[in-house]
């Protein structure tokens, strides 16, 4: 079999440690296009960059090897990688490694995961790799065979139409993870604050921030997963109808 | 009863002709808050503001109606009415009227659909309204009784727990509507193409475009029920687990 060609974006930037990492990691199993975000994309969820051009830089090409920066969206990078880069469909879509966790609600803002979901409206095998840890110089050590292993799994047998995987992972700890759940994700969701300052033209400026709050008791959740020193593998889909309702509403 | 709060947003702008045909006809049901985005958010998804500090400016004060605009998504404006304007949970959120369809895979790109489903994952009732014609000029006069009939069902009666509505309506014609319809999310998409052009200094640039690919025959979809000229209504929620996939997965 030839070595399969596997397209990796991100949303923190072309210089975060996590896709660097998972770069690496790639390079093991096929050959490597990675098409990265010149700035930080973190919480830019499905966005498409309407209003204006894109342009992309080629900065390496080695064997098995390719990268572009572009000015666009992890969604828009997904989209140039098929269409204009690649000019096919690769064998596999992984984003990441997310400096932050994309469990519970985070999915839905997530660029990271925005890009996996493209990849599989597309129908294009795809994962989204997290770590529960934001910062910019986090241990991603105990996720190399996890990575490996998942992603092997899915180049191997494939993945259910229409469907991708939000696999996310704990922290690093010295004992590393228990191991693997399957899981659902929680319902769980920001408590939002904003923090007022002043300009010095006397006009007012909001931060966001706030504090999350998870008030989902099931198990089989995400976070009860990542709370439990376990890596998480929600499957995931795009069809937002809530399909219980669909007979039940009258208008 | 009091009159119920009605908070407002879009993706189009402040200056779009369909979120003033909107704030005209909620105007006649409760107190409304419009906050709304200085430039067009079309295709910003569930895009969130970190990266740089949000403003907030108030344009209009009358008896019933306040509007601001701000330099955010649509929804940090749903966060900021919610947490820093209101400072207190609305009763009904609406958003829209989109100039263009957010029928089938649409809702995901849709700033105006994220806007609704923010508010839903705050568990307060919520409509995105959209019409099936992206000019700017696009004649609304066939939607007012069927989105003041949807509104006020919905804050007479609430909607289930973490659902939302994303109602589009087929492109005015004389006859109007053939009515409602309730339906699901077709399982249609983008197949982009990117348009290559030359800067003045030798350099591509890249226009993202395309044409939409309805590969989905079910019945009781919504865009099955735009072609038919009826007024789709898909019930839609957050949860991207694709739960029939949470035993069968082995990891």
């Amino acid at each position: 079999m030839s070595k399969p060609t596997i397209l990796i974006s991100n949303d923190d930037g072309a210089h975060a440690v996590g896709v660097r990492k998972l770069i690496s990691i790639m390079r093991k199993l096929g050959d490597v296009v990675a098409i990265l975000s010149e700035k930080p994309m973190s919480g830019m969820g499905h966005a498409v960059t309407m209003q204006q051009p894109l342009r992309t830089r080629l900065v390496a090409e080695e064997e098995g090897y390719i990268e572009y920066i572009t000015n666009g969206t992890p969604v828009d990078n997904i989209k140039l990688g098929k269409h204009l880069i690649l000019k096919k469909t690769p064998d596999l879509v992984v984003s990441g490694i997310n400096h932050g966790s994309n469990a519970a609600i985070n999915i839905i803002y997530s660029g990271t995961m925005a890009a996996v979901l493209e990849a599989a409206i597309d129908g294009i095998p795809a994962i989204g790799f997290s770590l529960d840890d934001y910062s910019s110089l986090a241990c991603f050590d105990h996720t190399d065979k996890f990575i490996e292993a998942i992603s092997l799994k899915v180049l191997k047998e494939g993945l259910p139409k229409g469907v991708c995987l939000n696999v996310n992972f704990p922290a690093f700890t010295e004992e590393g993870p228990h191991g693997i759940k399957v899981c659902r994700q929680a319902h769980a969701r920001w408590i939002e604050a904003f923090e007022e300052r002043q300009d010095p033209y006397g006009r007012n400026y909001y931060w966001m921030g706030g504090h999350f709050e998870n008030g989902d008791g099931r198990h089989e959740t995400d976070l009860k997963a990542l709370a439990e020193n376990y890596v998480s593998i929600v499957p995931a889909q795009f069809d937002f109808t809530a399909h219980q309702y669909v007979t039940e509403l009258n208008f």
